[in-house]
């Protein structure tokens, strides 16, 4: 055993401090501030690479499409309902991140083990990706089982899920750099043939460009975290600021009163 | 009492969700995606208003500074400690949010508190921010008090900070959009003045754009939660796939082992 | 600075490790287990000291008093929110004990820190408990203010509070050892007098005896929680066995279907 | 769909509430005050029955067991993590029990499985609980796998878990009424014989002796969360109370300061 391993020395390859210095995987964080974005930043501490710019926009475009839903989802409510005791942000906020498992955000891992399975069993067998996903449908309409990242119950064409695949393509996700957005729109065709449509979500969406772009689906969950903390902070802020303590927060009973729509110039 | 009342029924002016439509204070997601980058879409969210795109480009600037801090901070400890004990994901990343508090992140809005009384002070009595600097200075030597946001334990002269002020002032933060900023800088130069230095930290940078841009020093932790969570998400997966379950973690004596020093392209 | 602090090295004074020896305050557990009750036991690690036999049993009567409130309290509702995204136990348990704070819990210490004033006061002014009290209520019914641990929504006159008093003073608390519970029952009283009829809650019931029993106020929130465990474990166990993930919880509209009254034998 | 289903109500069936009554299973709490401890009413919500009033004391003393166990586990370092950063005694207590899972607690619940296991496995065979476990310990030290429940890092024999087996005895779990206590000294003894001797740790023994008074293994980490939580506010309480914020907490170089070895009277 060596001297540092008896001190229970350990190592991370994430941020080295140094004085004067904060470099992420390699980078300087004063150099990377102002001349890569969020999206981009992320990629890297999690990949350990940095994409290509327009990559790191498209990061950047899948956490704003997750930036808040409302406020029904669980995360939204525990966050609320911790808030309402008088717990500070951060225990509000904490509460919230808590609720993010696999009903709630675990929908895009799944989806992508889906699409995974999905190619490995068409490239096996010499099939196509919309043979793979017949048979798929097929087995999964017969058994009665469910999948993720198709169908939604309150969106039935979700408005973000074609934005996404657009801004995918326009990212250069085409041909053999898209296989995961290929596998999932097999899906959604054969789902629509076999007599039961059922509509590619926001979270199947993600989980084919994720999976395009090389992000290790095991981290996707706190991918969902990392754009939903935006929308836990506003929610604990606005309970805090706007509401008495110990309420009865109606999870279905609540109506929104911000702005009326408007449109981006 | 109203029907609606009766039934529990309340409000948010976060966001409305309809079917095939979710818009975050009134603006569209899909409009979004792609449009606005995830710093403009943080600053919408928890302000209300969309910014000017210079200005949100600066808020995702402040998002990268603080994207992550290395293993010694104890949001990272309690992230790991709780990771290492086989939890998942967000139970990892809820511990760590749980961390940052008063005094872990909460330098951020204590600041802007000093920044808010300086300008005042000196709004009252008709002096400049450097004399009413002066005055803060010598009150807060002479009774060993301590400031928030001035001096750090490691980084004398910490790059992030300059960077900051140099992207504020591109993106129009001079003159009268600059008090805060104007403010901080007085205070360091009365420190210095006063023979006791202390260079402004990335915190004391990050409170004065953020009360220049006009976001309510109440969310500033919220913010230093939104920017550290991709670190809490890499640490926590780093400490499940790297480390053995229940391991000692020794705060101090860790090292890097990541990707060298290397330059953005 | 010694050898010790350069290591870091630091003290507890709560519980002695040493192989095949765990010690709390002094005291070998093998040597507790079977001797002592958990209240005692509870008393022990927070004070330091070991109770006589019947003040351990009365602490054991008041974490059996706040064992379980049912469904409503937000602490049950975050448990259970989080229980239903597919969370953990340990999860779930740590938002529901997330959710005890200033407003849920918080009503024992608050009460505890009045009943400290009123004692004050009178011993200061040379008055009884009840005059001080008549002053104290005057003064709150005059200015609209709230007091904890009088006055429930929902229970007019709580057994529970009758009950504990009852075992206090079958534990020997009265007279001198009884001054925190002749100080509520004073300001009951004198709240009956002022046309304003407010009943001791079982909160407040605990705050004069907890306080009686020489238990520090800083910790009564951490005594609520060891009290409430168990009802969080049983909740977050019975969401995740008997309801469908995901559902949307009301907080108000359900109902009992366990075990008929029954009779202790 | 039924008018109450339409309402999203729902049923629990742990306590029922109504004015001037909580009833918990059935009981009147102001009746079970004073008359159950609280390990016998640990028992009663988390299995919905009373059990026979000296298995509720050898619940208690379980409880008793596993109170705290210094500052070393990762459930009382990030506790201690978090209170360092200025969190409440709810925050710092949530983020201790959100490291209670699989690797620091978990082994109770881990042990049972094992132990229901080699039950089967003697009852199908038609063996003696030592042939079963002979078998298992041979393919268990040839495989080179683990096993929960014996053998400790530190306590090469814990007294606790001698004392947990004698109180088990002298409350009636002798013979039939103690499979999983004898399932478990089996294990131990063909451990012995089989040259690699492992002692049974107060995990296995709470595992066994939990599971022969009925207890379902689904909440046996609840259980060791509910005996934990004074440890953990004892734990925060003192961090806040005796620590500066934001310390670097050693997890090795600490050492015990409170009173020195003493007997019970």
């Amino acid at each position: 055993m060596s001297e540092t391993e008896k001190n229970g020395a350990w190592s991370t390859a994430i941020t080295k401090i140094e004085p004067n210095r904060v470099a992420v995987r390699g980078y300087d964080i004063a150099e990377l501030m102002g001349r890569v974005d969020f999206g981009t930043a992320v990629y890297l501490i999690l990949t350990g690479e940095l994409p290509e710019e327009k990559i790191g926009r498209l990061v950047g475009a899948i956490l704003v499409s997750s930036i808040d839903h409302g406020a029904t989802p669980p995360s939204c409510l525990a966050a609320r309902t911790v808030a309402s005791t008088g717990a500070s942000l951060s225990q509000s906020v904490a509460a919230g991140i808590s609720a993010i498992n696999r009903h709630h955000g675990g929908a895009i891992e799944d989806c992508a083990r889906t699409l995974e399975s999905l190619i490995a069993l068409a490239d096996v067998n010499g099939h196509s990706l919309d043979e793979a996903a017949a048979k798929m449908v097929a087995n999964i309409n017969s058994t009665g089982t469910r999948i993720s990242g198709l169908g939604h119950r309150l969106h039935t064409q979700d408005p973000r899920t074609a934005r996404l695949f657009e801004l995918a393509a326009a990212a250069g996700l085409t041909g053999d750099r898209a296989r995961h957005i290929s596998a999932i729109q097999a899906l959604e065709r054969a789902f629509a043939a076999s007599g039961e449509p059922l509509p590619i979500t926001v979270d199947g969406a993600m989980a084919a460009v994720l999976a395009d772009i090389g992000i290790d689906p095991k981290v996707y969950n706190g991918i969902f975290m990392i754009a939903r903390t935006p929308g836990l902070v506003a929610h604990a802020a606005e309970e805090i600021t706007r509401e008495k303590p110990m309420r009865r927060i109606d999870p279905v009973n609540h109506a929104y009163d911000g702005p009326p729509a408007r449109r981006l110039r």
